[in-house]
């Protein structure tokens, strides 16, 4: 059964326990929100990652992107990647990979790592068919389907699947007089394939098929949005809404068939933007728990698009998206190198947190406030351990003052906390 | 004369030309905002900084502060940070100095660049009277307003000055019950020498005195906020907008006497509140010019703190905040080094950026457009001419391509925009 299924039959599972106590909430309301899909914790069974609860009433959770492309491929670097996303506080990794031998990647990164894991099964097929000279024309919708089923044996957590490019969406497309397009790597391949041979797209044709895998393996189901903006002149245009109207259709007919699922949003948004594109999501898609890519407020940051990302996910998680794709430096230019994975990781969990802060989430809070309690004290030792990256900030402080003194080299003797000490007795 | 005198006279200033050219604006509109005092060009007589205009109507402007502290006094340092502020595009610097030889640091900084230079004329004192082994106590009014004439007289173009503090805020304070108390250096000195003295603050009862140099020597004025909130939890509280209804009344005594005016805001604010923030200050304050340090909508991020102020920038300039302090990475720990001034003024680009496109500037979102466009035709050299920070997209791009080919490390062959451009005939 899935999280889902057990959660409808009254079942409660060790996941759900887990996840009850981890966010400090009632195991009733949670079981609720499970059961009308507001809530999912992806969770193959064949695999055993800490399951984490992503959705109405939780904590934002955060996403990691790795993997090769064929201009570098380098395991060991993919496989620190994954410690490093451990270590930093990512809640789940997608396995990008498109360069190497992606089947033994996927496996290896299944074994070492106990975060939750999510693909996008089109790049195994599409990096298959380069490899043997031919481009996605060839796919047939069975390739797509056995790569689909054979990565949820292999136990992916979640997979994304653009099955909202229709040939009516294309419609859309067709008229926007989008500035950049589609950006979606998926969505391209998609719609390249279904244009040439004038047929539906197979993830939405045959929806039912990729239902029975999931079901079957308790895969939750990321339902990409292949239309995103990748520009913030493209943003909440005709195109990406006739999509997710396509999406919220998908949300409704998995959750019958008991598969869990989510919905990916954009992408490049004016911050105007950011409220009605989670307004729409949560209303189109019934709830549905809003994973979100950014969003990216411009379009102008390229080498920091990492602190793009936060300011619009802090937004979006603030609003109610619940699941963070992160952002790194290296967006829009190359492949992340370790640096990037790890400030990317930070940049989310600060948004996270400041949505967190919004949404009310006690814990959050309560960080803040015993952080404005130790620097009161001057209780850096406290300070640190509850900041971000208790490392960082110990290393930044300790190596610029003489000692470990109270006041810091910024203000010195003029520290006006010690000042105002003075006059509060 | 002041700007705001010539614009109340209908005189045009060079100054006034040259903002309304820079920012695409017609004079006429500008003048009249500044007659309202609701745009400021900081501009000392004495000096001849490049002008630019804050207010109504005109891009969101970054301040970058520098400045030795009693526990690192590398005056070569701070002129370098100086050139970063200008090269990274601030628009002005404070030097916020407070160890070593003052009047010198200070006189060569206004040698050295040509931004907007900004001062808070009472570290000054305090540090002069620490040298002689007394602290702030010992201050007597005349001592602050000769240093404030004194700075006036060398040609500072705005000065921090926390008038806003009076006897009857301090009950508000005393009440507060908050967790970080005042944060605000000049605030905590002046409160500590009021409660002491059991006298008014100094520069409320003699502001006409204040407004005095101001007028001679066009000294904008930069009405702090002593009152600023440390911690979030301690954001938008009686205590605060106590010292908010004084400073709306000295705007408006400052603008009748003939003093540009503007009025800082916080600080720690949740997310939820800094829209709250701005009206507050728009209203209170009768639309004088916003200056916004950060703000911070959390308290978890030190060693990261550019990027939450971005969050809060982002968010503050969208609502209408017009100027942006920069926030550093060694905020809440250490003075920053060169690396985190480049890193505070990009960050807070951005949020500025992000702001600008929602207020509607045009050549903000022309630059994400050209962007978009750019992005299109695969013409990297144009993307990175037009980016925040071009040498170092251009850097990441290069560095980690074989060459410069039209696709990047990230995607490699499988790039949406070529698979998309392969449809799209």
């Amino acid at each position: 059964m899935t999280q889902l299924q057990s959660a409808q039959t009254g079942h409660i599972t060790e996941e759900m326990t887990y996840v009850a106590q981890h966010e400090q909430i009632s195991l009733e309301i949670l079981i609720n929100h499970i059961r009308d899909g507001k809530v999912v914790i992806p969770h193959n069974i064949h695999r055993n990652a800490v399951p984490f609860g992503i959705g109405k009433g939780l904590a934002t959770k955060i996403n990691s992107n790795i993997g090769t492309s064929e201009m570098r491929i380098c395991i060991d670097e993919e496989i620190q990647k994954l410690s490093l996303s451990k270590k930093y506080g990512a809640h789940s990794v997608m396995d990008l990979s498109t360069g190497g031998d992606l089947n033994d990647i996927r496996k290896r990164m299944l074994i070492e790592t106990d975060l939750i894991l999510g693909t996008v099964p089109i790049y195994a097929v599409a990096s298959e068919l380069q490899k043997e000279g031919k481009d996605i024309l060839s796919m047939s919708a069975d390739m797509l389907f056995h790569e689909i089923e054979k990565q949820a044996i292999q136990g992916v957590d979640f997979m994304t699947v653009h099955a909202g490019i229709t040939q009516n969406s294309l419609r859309f497309h067709e008229k926007s007089g989008r500035l950049l397009g589609i950006v979606s790597r998926g969505g391209s391949l998609l719609k390249y394939w279904m244009l040439h041979h004038d047929r539906e797209n197979p993830l939405y044709e045959y929806y039912d098929r990729l239902l029975d895998i999931c079901l079957q393996h308790d895969v939750t189901l990321s339902l990409g949005d292949g239309f995103r903006p990748g520009a913030i002149s493209d943003a909440t245009d005709a195109t990406q809404i006739s999509e997710l109207l396509v999406i919220g259709e998908l949300v409704e007919r998995a959750r019958k068939a008991g598969v869990q699922v989510m919905v990916e949003g954009p992408g490049h948004v004016p911050l105007t933007d950011i409220q009605a594109n989670v307004t729409l999501e949560k209303r189109i898609c019934h709830e549905a728990p809003f994973y979100v890519l950014g969003p990216l407020p411009t379009d102008f940051a390229s080498g920091y698009d990492h602190i793009t990302g936060a300011i619009g996910g802090a937004l979006a998680a603030s609003y109610g998206a619940d699941f963070l794709c992160y952002v790194t430096p290296a967006e829009h230019l190359c492949l992340p190198d370790m640096n990037d994975v790890k400030l990317g990781i930070i940049a989310s969990r600060i948004a996270a947190h400041i949505g967190d802060i919004s949404k009310g989430i006690l814990s959050a809070r309560a960080t803040d406030d015993q952080i404005a309690k130790a620097r009161r004290e001057m209780n850096w030792e406290r300070i640190f351990e509850l900041s971000v990256d208790p490392e960082y900030a110990r290393e930044r402080k300790v190596t610029t003052s003489e000692s470990s003194t109270d006041h810091c080299s910024m203000c010195g003797e003029l520290c006006a906390i010690r000042t105002d000490k003075k006059s509060s007795k």
